[in-house]
This record gives structure tokens, C-alpha cells and sequence, in this order.
């Protein structure tokens, strides 16, 4: 079934304890969508500047993204310059320049409106529900979004979570959305709020999913080496999505199987920089970590 | 078989957002006692003072743990006392006072001798090397250590890893003993020093063990309320070592049961304050809960 993404594209400067990057690929429908597309076709909402070029398209392209969407205006592409030191759980930001993503205004082709499932970004809530309201028939749309539209736009994002079935967020950012530092009270805080599910990203931790009446915990892929967590939280939901988009099931058994097949792209996507990894994996090594998640959490009654 | 903790035993004053509990029983060994007795006898070795009478040793008994180890010298039993704030993942110390446990030499019972699996508790690592060359035919010997001992007597700690076959340690001070923080290499790094697994605490983000070849990730329980999280990674090592200690399996398949018997045990310690939930349980809740962990966990291929 047919899956949208509206998010950024940025360049982006990145620096780890294991090296570093230079104005590489970047943005939350960048690394969205190039998890997803491993799943079946996606299409995606965005815009870049001039400074998007022949070879960013093909990079898209490669991976068959469907990139109608992708409106490129006059100006310079959004940049975020970031570092990560010791555990790597939280990136310092250096240095923001939004460029043509101040004035974005996300355009949605007329092609586009047959979308089943839909992936709202971080970005500004009244843009999100601007999204939303074009494409009211999809059979799930879903919502990030993180603690600068918490802070900054409280009733904004308010009135945009009444209008989606399901959040994905951090933990600090669930705790702080729902001003509520229990985990569970916390969740079912947001659910009062519109989504009836929400999938809680803890990093390192992994991810807890509250939908339905049950809750499911999955852990991080326990991983030798983390080059860059850049896009983990987007590649977790191009996976989660895709997957969903992929079967068109929405039962509470696939939604657990969505959150694994999210975790395997995030654990894909922060082994190297950038897209690097996620643009030269395979289907098979995509299910052996599936199983390999499943090896992880087994135990016997 | 025979199941040996040494630790310690203390009067702990609590405050947490939840309320506060003044001079009630608390201590490594007495959470680990509690904890295991549900699934065996247990036999503790520690020390208290003159203030400890006849109403604590009936709480000890009212589980049937045997305190022929528990001695009792003139002063004041060990007191702590600590503060809970915000996610309640951390304990601020705002007073420890050790009085006997300052001087506190294990005396192992020689009815002891034979126990077959045997529980360090978070005591200084020339006691705990101590006891467990007193008891070399163990099958099984665990260790518990913390950042104290890690910065202020590193090389007597790594003697006494030598002499273990499993530590059990937080996620942070992991990655101090082993100087990496990518925690699958710290893992690495430790079991290289001695204990052949290694089972890591992630407080609310659940438990990772790494034996054999392998890794296993327990979540931890989502609890409606945690009122006081003292006592939890004691009370975890309780339940683990407990139940291996009832099945004398050493098999990974049951290593893993015994970590989530162990998170079971975590997560009915911090419901309430001290040992009360500990107290009242019954092997039924127990069964019940361990079944949730199941639900919790559980995706299909």
C-alpha cells in the first residue's frame, strides 16, 4: 500500500568519536525513506535548494523513491552541523541553518493523495496537520515530533495529535509532552490526547510500543560499533512504516513485528555514516537481524 | 541446592517523589534474601548491631532464611540514607553511616560450607575474594560490585573477578571497569577478566546478559508506579540466583529464565517502600508476572 513521508532533506556535518562527516545526506525523510523503501515504494514531501543536485537525486532515485514531491526551490538546502561524544546518546547541536526549510510549505502532488499510510516528520505541527487534512482517508498516519514544538508550539501540536492514529517520540520527549514522569501513565497521558498507539524511542534501550491494551518492549540490537546515530529515531520509523505499508495489517501482532523491522533499520543505519548502510544492504540481511532480534529476546516459559 | 549471600544488612531512610520511609530494614543482603527465599532457603552472612533485634531477625525468619551467618556485634547496625528525584533512576546518598560494617569480616558458618551457589554482595572486593575462597567447590559464584571499589581499589576487584564465574554490575559502572563505552565490547572486556557471564542492570530500561556466545535483553517491567527503587538490582540478583539455585541448571536456556525470574523479583521490590511488596507476595503473583514478561517480549517470526 501506498506510503508518504513528509520530513526534511538536509546536508548535514557530523561528528563522532569515530570520525566524522562533511555536508553528507541527511534530514528525517532522507533517512525515512531510504529505510522504508527496502519495504516497498515511498513517496516523499519535502524541499531542498539549489545546492540539491543531479547526484542527491540519484541517491533517491537508487532506491526507487518516488521524488514528485520534492520540490526544489531558489536557496541553499537546510544544514545541521552536530556532534556526539561519549555514549553517543544525545547529539550537541553546533549549528542550524534552515535555509529553504523556513519557508517550507509541503506541497502535496495530486498523485500523492491515494496515500494508505502516512508518515508526519518532525516538523512544525501546523504544517503536520496542514499534511494530515489533505489526505484524510489514509489508514494510519503517524507523528514525530520533539521537545522545540513541545516548548514551542504546545496547542499547535495538541490540536495536530487529535488528528493522528499513532505518535512516535523519544522518552524524555513522552515524559515531557504528557507532563508525566511515569512511563506507562505517561503513554496513556498522549493516548487521551488522539493517537491510540504510541511507539516510545529509547535509544540505546530500544523501544516500547503502547497500543491496544498491551505493551510491548523491544531492545536494542546490541551492536559492536556505532558510527553515527544520526537518523536512527527516521530510519526506525521508515522501517516500522514500511513494514505496515508492506502488509496492510494493523493488528497488534504486526504492529509488535512493525516495531522489530524498525529496529533492524535503526541498527543498520547508525553502523556507518551517513546512508552509507542502509543504501548497501539486502533484503537478506534485513530478515537474518530479524531473527537475530528474535535470538535476543527468547526465552523459554 | 544451597543457596549463600554475604552483603549487607541496614537501616535505610528513603524519600522519594512517592513519600519517604524512615530507618526500615534494608541492606544488599536483606533485598537478595528476601527475593530468593521465594524460590528456597537462603542463607545469609552479615553483620548488624545491638539495634538489631528480635522484630528484624522475625522478618528474616518469617521467610525461613537462615541467619545462623547473621552476626550480631556491639554498635549501631549500618544506616543509609538517600533521596529519589525526578525518573527516579538514581539514588542521591545524603548520609551513610557504617558503624559495625565498618569492621565487618564475613564469618562463614561451617553448616555453610557446602552451599553450591554463592552471591557476593556489593562489599569490598578483599571480603568478597575472602569469602569465596572459603567456599571453592561453589558451582556457582556471583559477584556484585559498584564505582566505589571500582575507582578506590581496582586491582583487588579484579583479583576477586578472577575468582568468579558471573558478575552482575549497572550499566555505567560497566563501562567504567572496562574502559569502553560500547557496552557489547565492555562485556567483552570484562568476561576477559574472569566471570565467563556477565549480566549488565539497566534500572528501568530492563537487563542484557552476555554468556556463551550469546546475548539475551530483558525490558524492563512497566510498572504503574515505582515508589521506591531501592533495593532493585539486590532484589534482581535475588530472583536470578534463586532460581538457578532451585533448578541447579547452569543451561543458557535457563540463565535466561533466570534473568527475567530475576526482573520479576526488580519489579515487585519497588512497588512499595523497603521489603513490604517483597513480603506479601505469593509464588503465584510470581508465576503471573513472569507470564507478563512473556506478553511483554513476545513477536512472531
Amino acid at each position: 500500500m501506498a506510503l508518504l513521508v513528509v520530513g526534511s532533506v538536509a546536508f548535514d556535518s557530523i561528528k563522532t568519536p569515530h570520525g566524522q562527516a562533511d555536508e553528507v545526506l541527511g534530514g528525517s525523510a532522507t533517512y525515512f525513506s531510504m529505510a522504508a523503501s527496502w519495504f516497498g515504494p515511498v513517496r516523499v514531501v519535502a524541499v531542498v535548494g539549489e545546492d540539491f543536485g543531479e547526484k542527491q537525486l540519484q541517491v533517491f532515485r537508487s532506491r526507487s523513491i518516488d521524488t514528485a514531491g520534492l520540490e526544489r526551490v531558489p536557496g541553499r538546502t537546510f544544514r545541521w552541523r552536530g556532534e556526539y561524544r561519549g555514549d553517543m546518546n544525545e547529539a550537541r547541536t553546533l549549528d542550524t541553518q534552515l535555509n529553504v526549510f523556513e519557508r517550507f510549505a509541503p506541497k502535496i502532488p495530486p498523485a500523492y493523495l491515494d496515500s494508505d499510510f502516512i508518515f508526519l516528520g518532525n516538523i512544525d505541527p501546523v504544517l503536520q496537520r496542514h499534511v494530515r487534512e489533505q489526505l484524510p482517508q489514509a489508514r494510519l498516519a503517524a507523528l514525530d515530533s520533539m521537545n522545540f514544538w513541545i516548548a514551542g508550539k504546545p496547542d499547535e501540536l495538541k490540536k495536530t495529535l487529535r488528528t493522528v492514529d499513532l505518535l512516535l517520540i523519544n522518552e524524555g520527549e513522552a515524559r515531557m509532552l504528557a507532563g508525566q514522569m511515569n512511563l506507562k501513565k505517561a503513554a496513556a497521558v498522549i493516548r487521551a490526547m488522539g493517537p491510540r498507539s504510541v511507539v516510545i524511542k529509547r535509544g540505546e534501550h530500544g523501544v516500547t510500543l503502547f497500543s491496544g491494551g498491551s505493551v510491548f518492549s523491544a531492545p536494542a540490537y546490541p551492536l559492536d560499533e556505532v558510527l553515527d546515530p544520526t537518523g536512527a529515531g527516521d530510519s526506525f520509523a521508515g522501517g516500522f512504516m514500511g513494514h505496515l505499508a508492506r502488509t496492510g495489517d494493523l493488528s497488534e501482532a504486526n504492529l509488535r513485528r512493525a516495531v522489530v523491522y524498525g529496529s533492524v533499520m535503526a541498527s543498520f543505519a547508525v553502523e556507518e555514516f551517513s546512508l552509507e548502510r542502509l543504501l548497501r544492504l539486502t533484503s537478506q540481511e534485513i530478515e537474518t537481524r530479524y531473527r537475530e532480534f528474535k535470538a535476543l529476546t527468547q526465552f523459554d516459559a
